[in-house]
Parts: C-alpha cells; sequence; structure tokens
C-alpha cells in the first residue's frame, strides 16, 4: 500500500538489532487516519472470505483491528497478554516476542471465540511469525476457521510468512508494506 | 448516551467488589460500531474545544480514542504501562488500578506530547479517577493543555469526578454512561 510505504520511509526509523520503529504513527503515536485506509485495504483484501470476527492482540493490534470491524461490521476481540481477575475460561498459547526477547501468554476468553468463527487476525507487524502462530493456535483450540491474517508491515527477513506457509499451509497473508532490509539507518522495500 | 446504556443493561455483569465486566463490548471483545458512535458522541461534545491531540492509555482505551481521532483528523498517543526498549526521552507518571489493585507507571515519549498541545483524553473507565490524574500529571509535564477528559463509563460511586474537579478545576469530564451502583447482579445508571 503505497500511503504506507511512503510514510515508512518517511518516519520510520531503522534500529540495530533488526527494529523497525514505527512509533510516530503505529505503535505509540497512531495517524488515525492512515490507519482508517489501512483498514479499508485489509476488508479490501478479505473481502470474499466471509469473515464473522477479527481477532488481534493487544495493543498495537488494537488500531487497525478495530476500524476494520467497523468498516466490516464484525465484532473485534483483542488476546490479553495478561489474566484479568474477571476472565473465567480461556484458551491460552505462548508466544516468543522477538523485540522484547521473552516469552509471553496470549489469552482469549472461550466466550469469544468459537467453531463456526471465521476469524481474521490482524497485526501491525509480521517479523518472526510467532504471535500469529500463537493466534492461529487459539482458533484451533476453538475450532475456528483462521481465514487470512492481514499486517501493517511485514520484516521480510526474519522469515515469519515461510513458517506460517509451513504451518498453516491455504491461509492467505497480507502485508501492506514489506520491508526486505535494514541497516545502518536504511530501509528497503519490496 | 442511550445505546452505550442499553448495552450495558443487557451486556454488562456486576461482580463482586464493585467491578463491573463489559469485556462483552468494550474490554476484550469490542462492538466496533458501538465504538464508533461512541466516539462520534466524544467528538460532539468536545468540537468546541480545539482538540489537536487524542491521548488514552493502552489497551481498553485504544478502540475509542483511534475511532476519534479519525473523525477528529486529529494524531492519537496512547501511553505505555511498560517501557518499551525503543523509546528514549519520556514523561511518566505512577498511577493506581483500582481494578488488579496495584500501581503501575503510564509513559509518554517526549516526541509526541509537546507544549501547544491541546489534549483531549479519552478512556474507557472512570473509577477512582487515578489514570485520569497520571495523564494530566503527564500533559502537565510537558506543558501540554487538558481540555477535556471523556470517558465511557463512570462508576459515581467511586469518587473519580470529584478527585479531578479538586484537582483540576475548569476541566470538563464527560461520560456516556453513568453507573450509580452495583452489586447482587444489578447495574443501575443514572
Amino acid at each position: 500500500m503505497e500511503l504506507l510505504k511512503q510514510r515508512i520511509l518517511k518516519d520510520g526509523k531503522s534500529l540495530p538489532g533488526g527494529i523497525l520503529k514505527v512509533d510516530n504513527f503505529i505503535n505509540h503515536q497512531l495517524d488515525s487516519v492512515l490507519m482508517y485506509q489501512c483498514a479499508e485495504e485489509f476488508v479490501r483484501l478479505f473481502a470474499a472470505q466471509g469473515v464473522t470476527k477479527i481477532l488481534t492482540v493487544e495493543a498495537s493490534g488494537i488500531a487497525p483491528a478495530v476500524l476494520a470491524g467497523y468498516l466490516a461490521k464484525v465484532p473485534v476481540v483483542f488476546a490479553k497478554k495478561a489474566t484479568p481477575k474477571t476472565m473465567d475460561r480461556h484458551y491460552v498459547a505462548k508466544v516468543h516476542s522477538f523485540t522484547k526477547d521473552r516469552d509471553y501468554d496470549i489469552l482469549v476468553s472461550k466466550e469469544y471465540l468459537k467453531a463456526g468463527d471465521r476469524i481474521l487476525f490482524i497485526d501491525d507487524f509480521l517479523a518472526c511469525g510467532n504471535a500469529a502462530l500463537g493466534m492461529a493456535d487459539l482458533c484451533a483450540q476453538a475450532g475456528a476457521t483462521l481465514i487470512g491474517m492481514g499486517f501493517l508491515v511485514e520484516k521480510a527477513f526474519q522469515g515469519g510468512r515461510d513458517k506460517i506457509a509451513a504451518r498453516l499451509p491455504g491461509v492467505p497473508v497480507e502485508s501492506l508494506a514489506i520491508v526486505t532490509a535494514l541497516g545502518d539507518g536504511k530501509i528497503e522495500l519490496a
């Protein structure tokens, strides 16, 4: 998506360790108009799949997910990274965070993920694919159908797409901007 | 706001300890259309104030905030509850969480909160007012002007509104639904 690519080139920062800092418009400050345009693109890309629910994970996935949910007129569920004391029965999966270099759990209440749901997973980044596979695990536990995954930014050099293709053959993966290389303050896009 | 009140009466759950569980449409599963309607109401209520930026706190504030940001065509900043390793210089304030009964820090990068900003704070709940006062503290540190606060749900019996009025006289507080009493599975609204 051209608008997002231009914004990454303008305001993204390449940091040591393969980190792309986009906290000017995605991860801390949000460009809500750009996020809306990204959400329109997700809805367009997955329009044929009969999505009944959008799944994301707190916190940076919520903005594009809720905008896509609004446009597609479906509910959005954001997986939690800690068990709220008001959550009774839930599905849980373990995820390794590349950026934070630690494992964490993601949880979804059994009330909000069910057999029969046709789930579109939306998130800010596709890097190693760990959060995406954790989400697929939650869907499998619930018997829900994962119909596709949409990411704002994919870091192609971290192998997430291949890992998803190997574990979830047939599940379409769409990224609105694909970063092919980062380094020395430079950002290369596909 | 009538739609939100009706939804709280239909799907909200009154739990022991003054907790109102609304994870069916706000805190875990999001009704994105209802959130959009709430955002429209926030934008209408604060239209005269010349808002330049919306501030919220991860995670449950993000959905109404980004929708209001989209409608008002202003950026949204969500305060973080942990320091990301990519965040350099930031403002920090301490907040006591009623629901989780513990203290946590909220942080905003100095890059995204500045003197001259006219800030509307949006959040899901107003209870004891601690998160709101922490946000006001961040704005004061930055020299930004807090022009108002909007909440989806206020629990009137926890005193947040009075605490804000005492500490921030003249800052308007708007809640779209006001809960006057909780208990025995019953929810009373103003």
